[in-house]
Order: C-alpha cells, then structure tokens, then sequence
C-alpha cells in the first residue's frame, strides 16, 4: 500500500507522541502521516535500515544547545540519505488535565533540558516546584494518566492534543530562538527511486562528510575547494574519528545541488585532497 | 600559605574523589596536590572565578565520545585561561571488595559510558549483570560502604586505591585508543603574576574563539590567517551562537606561542576578519 507520503510505512520518530519531532514530521508530510515513536535515536536509524518504516526524523542541531552529535555518527555508520529538512521552533507550554487551574499548580513535569528554557516562568511562579521527567510529550501523558488535580507539564501543543490537555499558558520558554532543525532520512533504494523534486527556483543544500591527514594547512586546503567556487557554507561540525586519537572528521553543509557544475568541481577538487569522503544528502533549503 | 602547585586552595575537579579528572590533577601537579571534587563542570568555574580554588580541572575532549561541549560553553561565558594540559588514558578496571573473587560477581555498577566501552567484557562474561550509577569512582565508594559480596564497579586505579577495593581485572575496555584531555585553568590574576615557564624547546598551543559574518568564504577567509603563515590548526570545533539561530562561534586550537611574531601577525589578521575574537590561553603541548 502506498501511503500520501509516497512510501509503505510509517516515519520513525524519538519520543512519546507529541514530541516536538512529530511536529516536524507534520511540518515536511502533513498531519496525517503514520508514525513510529521510538526510544532511541539509534532505534530510529535502525528501523528504517532493516526497511521497518518509510522514513525517520531526526534532530541534527538546536539553535541553543548546538548539534546532537549522537546523530551525526549514526548517519555516517548507517548510510541513509538526507531528502529534506525542517526547522521547528520549540514552544513550551504549561499544559495540565481539564478542570485543574493555574492556581492549583504546584508542581510542574518536563525533560530537564525544557525546565531550564522556562527559567523566567519559575523565577515568577516560585510557588511552583520544577520535576525532572525523562521525555515533555511523556511528562503530558503521565499527568493525565494519573489525574493529578496540582500538576502540570511542559510540552508541546500537539503532546497537549494527543493527550486531551488543556494549554495553561502557552510559550513560556525565555529564549524565543529557539529551534531544532531536522533531517528527513530514507533508504538508498527508496531515494533513488523517488528523487526529490522542487520548483526552478528552490535553493539546495548538500550535506558531506570527509576526512584529511593531519597536517599544516588541510582543512584550509579542503575549505578552498567551496570558497574558490564562491559555494557557501552553511555550517561546520567535527567528530573524533575513531582509532586516530585527536583526528577527526568533519561533516560540511552547502548550499548547491550536488548534480550541478560548480558543486559537482568542488567535490572532485575535495577528493584529491580528502582521504575520505562521502555526500550525505542533497535536499531542498527549509524555511 | 602557598601550596607546591603555586597557589593558596585546592584545584577543583568534576566526579567524586578517583575520578579519571583525578588522574589529571595528579599529572599536571603531582600526587600531594590537595582536591576539591564537585558535582557539575559549572561549579569548577563558579569556585574558580570566586577564588575558592586555586585551579580547576576541565575534561575538553575524549577520543571516543567527542567535545564535552558544554565546557566549551563555560569557557566563553567565565574568561578564566587556559594555562596547562594532559591527556589521561581511561583505563577501566573490575574493582571488588576484598575477599571478593571474580568468581563471585554477579553484578557491575559504573557510569553508563564506561559500562558501554567494556561490551566486549561483558559479551565473554555473560552472567554478569551491568548495572548503571552515576558515576564510576562513586560506584567503586558506594560497593565498599554497601559491603556487596556479590558486587564490583568499573573505575581508575585511583579510585580503587582511595577507597581500597582490590583490583580484579585490569584494563577491561574494548578499545585502548580512549582518552580525555583536560585544561587546567587558573584565575586571570594568577596566571598573570604566574606566567608559564617552559623549557627552550617547548611546543606550545594557543586556544582561541571567534565569530564572523555568515557570509560565503567567511570561515575560509579567517582560517586563511593560520594557512598563510603555516601555522598548524590542531583543533576546530563549532557552538551554536546565542541570539543568532544557525550562527556559530569557531574555538580553534594552534601551534605555537601567542606572543612570538607569527602567531601575533596571524591574530591581528583574524581580527580584521572576525567579528569577535578572544585568546583562551597559550600553553605547552601534552604529551
């Protein structure tokens, strides 16, 4: 069976339903797309190599708390290509069971990475009681299930949704910039298959990951090979590379499709100097 | 009163006493040094930035598992230097109460990343039981005061010696390429009054960050400043930049001495191109 989104299956995702990756699933397949909540980010790379699901969401970096290293690694082992990005901005809301109001809050659910953006909201409300949990759309889930009439959770306003809670306040965090971006990943077979199509006018990235030997000057060397051809980047991360204490890799974004000239230059120029190198995905630029 | 290692107070340190970051003070200041362990990286600098320490040591990197990131964060937002590093191999040990042979063990406690890097221990001893705490010198302290006789923890040698467990396997990690360099890091007073002395043949490093305009070429243009002059990049390593979503700021490692002319041309070049810069600090290369 084919579903709308092209592939049999559903879309892997980390976390309890309404976790802010299924927000990003609806932002790149719409909101009806089946899901797969997962507990590890591995599970998702996983499933989707075994041919389990369609697809798999995966954050790659936060505006805050930077990239989500864990990731990276998993796409250089796993090999599935990247076909599309999203960017969702993180809002936190207070969300507690029907009937009980913000006076009766006494203690507030969440992962302890949201409790911390909502630093301003706790200085204001020092009443209330901060309570680590291990998931924001699970904190909903658990306060529901165990009819707390003094508790709330932080969460998303579909975990607030899917879980029938009522939003109390809504985009309590400090920090309004505050997004995570993430990959849309799919098998080889399935991307070649189903090459990304886009408007004339669309801007591409292409995401890479390469290694040099450690000398002098070589990452300036492999660098050159973009800034040369006037190729942007957009971004730069490194990761140990396993075996060679203190080499690394690095995993490049830039914008440019792969099957273009210039990108298509810069890639054989990168070559001669790279001792490795592979593209992980080329995809349309997310708003 | 003035300690061997040339301040009043003790040197801080994350982890309970036998840490890996143990190891480091030891390597760095000699066996005597006295130690202040602390719960989280953060309070190594709030103690340090208050004068309550005279040092503070910081885990930087691990060949395995990556940048501990967040200390590069502290790095920025504190403004303490970096006067000094090491690298300390993690050698994981089977560590037991005494009287307790290896034929008695039925369960292991340590921190989830070490139990994780001696799979291949476990894989060939398959009635053990891994059982995560949250920390590996706090494991071996917690089996001694428990008084298990069933029971062993996964720690450094320091830790079996502080709190005198027997050792009953040594070196029980899957991969032997494992280790964490650490900073030592002083006040900027001291390290004024305390330049680091070294002898004529010292290979120095100096540690860095900047931001520049995200426009293309720009981290080619400021890397250019280190190629031109063939100074060698040891490091690169990307943090998100607050406020400014899908900006970064670079933290870059080089060799050579800050105050020499090359490495001053390069400096005063990259200040032409970055936005912000700042000098972390400049000391001798680890062996």
């Amino acid at each position: 069976m084919k579903k709308k989104n092209g592939a049999a299956g559903p879309i892997a995702f980390q976390g309890e339903r309404g976790a802010f990756s299924e927000e990003a699933v609806r932002q790149l397949l719409g909101p009806d797309t089946p899901v797969l909540p997962c507990t590890r980010f591995e599970d998702l790379f996983r499933h989707l190599k075994a041919g389990r699901v369609a697809g798999a969401i995966v954050p790659i970096e936060n505006t805050l708390a930077g990239s989500v290293h864990e990731n990276y690694d998993h796409l250089l082992q796993f090999e599935l290509p990247i076909v599309a990005e999203t960017s969702v901005r993180i809002v936190h809301n207070l969300i507690a069971p029907p009937g009980v109001s913000f006076a009766k809050i006494r203690r507030v659910f969440s992962h302890p990475v949201a409790l911390n953006q909502c630093l301003d909201f706790f200085g204001k409300n020092p009443r209330i009681e901060r309570t680590p949990f291990y998931d924001t759309a699970g904190s909903v889930k658990m306060i529901m299930e165990e009819g707390f009439t003094d508790a709330g959770a932080i969460a998303s306003r579909v975990a607030a949704e899917i879980y029938g809670g009522r939003i109390l306040r809504r985009s309590i965090e400090s920090d309004r910039q505050n997004f995570t971006r993430f990959f849309l990943l799919r098998t080889p077979d399935y991307a070649r298959r189903n090459p990304v199509r886009a408007a004339a006018n669309t801007v591409w990235k292409t995401s890479l990951v390469f290694s040099t030997r450690n000398h002098p000057g070589s990452l300036f060397r492999a660098l050159s090979a973009f800034a040369l051809r006037d190729l942007n980047l957009i971004k730069i991360e490194s990761r140990p590379l396993r075996g060679k204490p203190w080499e690394y890799l690095f995993y490049l974004d830039f914008l440019g499709h792969v099957d273009t000239p210039v990108p298509q230059n810069a890639l054989r120029h990168l070559r001669e100097i790279a001792d490795f190198l592979r593209v992980l995905g080329c995809y349309p630029k997310g708003a």
